[in-house]
């Protein structure tokens, strides 16, 4: 497991993922939210991603397609709230559990050349927030966050 | 309070309303879904509310303006899923208390002529979740659920 922090306390609907980013805010909040820059980090790198929908705005839908060895699996939701440089609420559904459905709150902090990151999650219930913690959740967020800090460092090198 | 149950348990993150109508599901899901029919059950009978928005489809969004002596309230959101007859699953925000969101979902179950309303309110913390409670939600909730039953058995009646 990488830099990545998860706290999952027993009986809670909700789990939390934290991590430092050696990256400025800016460069991490233009790489969530740039739909051509998705493919580039979301999930685990074994996957490839496409983004069917992408409209990463306030009030706008998501839906990210991704394909590997094992299978595809498919992912949608929407945005409650997109906001510069800080800011995204959104929903979350795996589409091979219909109906699971989660909202996502992450929040970026300045350090000041690194960037504080923090998403909770919070599920319809402790057996779905359970569920997704057993799917292997931690192991492919955190690959997706270090793929993500990669990004925003390159995307802040102007490379 | 009325017919109402609300099942609040302390130091959980979500709340879970349930009531059953005396009214058939379509008219039930209708009431909840057409934006002319919102002003006319949504929220206590004290206040006004007006529909700024009111995309009502899943990937939609929403805005209900209210009003009344004591001030406005605005609401917004997003809705990640309306399934017609019997599933609605959106975001709730009041701005009064920007930044703290919950996600709703709302299942209605054909009773054969009547109909069992059962919504599930996850919030992103146990504090926002009893700071809800303590906002006297309970009893806006009910009045308002009290005028969508009667508003769905006007609909039956094809009143």
């Amino acid at each position: 497991m990488g830099k990545t922090e998860f706290v999952i306390e027993p009986g809670r609907q909700d789990l939390v993922t934290v991590r430092t980013f050696d990256a400025p805010r800016e460069a991490v909040f233009r790489a969530m939210t740039d739909p051509g820059l998705i493919p580039r980090w979301w999930g685990p790198a074994k996957y490839e991603v496409r983004v069917e929908e992408g409209d990463i705005r306030t009030g706008g839908a998501w839906r990210f397609l991704t394909s590997g060895e094992d299978g595809e699996f498919n992912f949608h939701g929407v945005y409650h709230e997109v906001s510069a440089p800080d800011r995204i609420v959104q929903t979350f559904e795996f589409e091979g559990a219909p109906g699971h459905v989660c909202l996502e709150t992450v929040e970026l902090e300045d350090l000041g050349g690194s960037t504080r990151y923090r998403a909770v999650s919070v599920f319809q219930s402790v057996e779905d927030r359970d569920a997704m913690v057993a799917s292997g959740m931690e192991e492919g967020s955190d690959e997706g966050l270090e793929r993500l800090e990669e990004l925003a460092s390159e995307i802040a090198r102007g490379a």
